[in-house]
């Protein structure tokens, strides 16, 4: 196991899809995306769970806490549900400050509160000194996916866009910064936040939505892989159209990493027909979440499976997968 | 943050019920019961949560991979649920042997299909060397209660028989002797197995059932001051009555502990009204998990919150929950 299998790209997606999919292997499962939808006594639930590890636990515009939640409410909002329940299980390394414990469970309660999700059930394990790493949190969550509602990574069509809901790259920026004592002008916040209003707005506005999906570990760059991959389309990205916070470009340009690869811990990934666009970007700009909401892309049938960038310049590379310098510990 | 705040008995139960339970109280987590049922969308489903840290990751009788099914199924089983989905979230430190994570993997889809869940949802990340142990694995499980069943731990009632399907402390003593390179006669396996289709045929015998609780962490005797606390009544156990193999017994002797504290994987203590106690032991008795089933104690009035144990001699002592020496890392 290396720490690169743990970075949201390439590696990661080779360990889960040639180790763990084989061994685990079901029609749920399979379909890898954000959250597993099934039929359930004649409703449709949607399930998923993350482990969070991050390092630092609290860090600027959030801590594990409150990411545990918004990642759990997010990957249910993928599928369209609406969150309803959460579970947490918490492995604590011995000597952690309790104090520092109390911040992070009263983060949880208050995000879990404002995304109107009850954590049902809890656990707490203690690990000796030196066997863990202060704490690490895992979340899983169910909800309900309204009638008629159905995403997937497989569902990118040629001639759909590509949207975002604002700026790229700002959690795994802050966490890195926040890591390596970079400070910029001013300190770069993660934008960790709870999805599923914004979805809903989407939703409400559209009809025909194909894919959503939060752009985490690996950043948007592998998230549209994944989606390019799992779809057989090719996917087109305009530079001059990402937004990019100034300081978050700055700061990778230091760190010697593209935004594009960086962690999202509040944003979202909305593929859908070019001619309901303009009600998505619409309807996000509406929502305080949404309001640097931005075309960024466009599907094609060309180079199944690839993603690409039109440079500012007319140029076009191929965007992979993050690989390569691993980037641990983000979320 | 103590290590013997993960042992499961008296430090955990504060640590829960004065730290945990008031920063994220709501009537499900605050029932303190093995799984929270809520109504949803018209049926009662059952959420649970746990976090495996067990050390050593494979022991005898298992690994942690199906001691994290088992362990999911059996706190779903004990609200009356019937297992339906897992999700399974992996925290593997950096240089983990891909063959052993493959075993464990192995076991846990192995574990799952025998108990007929399905994991629908998966999630790994990968922490340095040094910062975390090998594997950890985080499972959540939920389950659809029947109608008609109401099971917790505050329904015990004086008059009420405890039973339980089996011998005592198997699964702990095993882990410590596997750590500590004890070795009896005969390697102590672990007792870890899925209880629900046992759980299933005592509530089809008995329609009167009052608490199903399975006594891991702490052992019989934390679980059993959980209930008398929970339904505030005295519980006495009959010492000549208490299932216990001679290995297990000789081991423990060795190590200085009690059976009645160590942790089970296979075992449902069952409180239900004297009147069908025969029926729950003939139940027990013909499924293979059952076979050694036993009435080991009385529920009374006297005494709330208060385990006792009558001796051999007839004598009583006062069996409090689990404290002092830490037991970390058993499950």
């Amino acid at each position: 196991m290396l720490l690169d299998h743990g970075s949201g790209g390439r590696a990661t997606h080779e360990l889960v899809t040639r180790f763990f999919a084989p061994l685990l292997s079901n029609p749920f499962l399979d379909a890898m995306n954000d959250s597993a939808v099934m039929d359930f006594l004649g409703d449709r639930l949607a399930f998923t769970t993350d482990s969070y590890v991050v390092d630092p636990v609290i860090f600027p515009g959030g801590n594990i806490g409150s990411l545990a939640v918004h990642g759990t409410v997010n990957d249910l909002a993928m599928s369209g549900a609406r969150p309803m329940v959460l579970t947490a299980g918490f492995i604590l390394e011995e000597g952690l400050d309790l104090s520092l414990l109390e911040t992070i469970v009263r983060s949880m309660a208050e995000a879990a509160r404002e995304a109107g999700v009850t954590v049902v059930a809890g656990d707490t394990k203690v690990v000796p000194k030196g066997k863990g790493d202060k704490i690490f949190i895992t979340t899983a969550g169910v909800g309900i996916v309204p009638p008629g509602v159905s995403l997937g990574g497989q569902n990118a069509r040629p001639g759909d866009a590509v949207l975002i809901n604002g700026t790229i790259g700002d959690h795994g920026t802050a966490i890195l910064c926040s890591r390596e004592g970079l400070s910029m002008e001013g300190v770069i916040q993660s934008d960790s936040a709870p999805l599923h209003t914004l979805v809903a707005a989407i939703l409400t506005a559209c009809a025909h939505v194909h894919v959503l999906r939060d752009p985490t570990r690996g950043g948007v760059a592998t998230t549209l892989n994944e989606i390019a991959s799992q779809s057989r389309v090719g996917i087109r990205l305009f530079e001059e159209a990402l937004p990019i916070r100034e300081d978050v470009a700055g700061a990778c340009e230091i760190l010697g990493l593209d935004p594009l690869y960086m962690a999202n811990e509040g944003k979202v990934l909305v593929v859908l027909p070019q001619e309901e666009a303009g009600k998505a970007l619409d309807a996000m700009r509406r929502h305080p979440l949404g309001r640097h909401a931005a075309l960024i892309g466009e599907v094609m049938a060309d180079h199944p499976g690839r993603v690409t960038l039109r440079t500012r310049i007319g140029g076009h590379r191929i965007v992979d997968m993050l690989r390569g310098e691993p980037l641990p510990r983000i979320c």
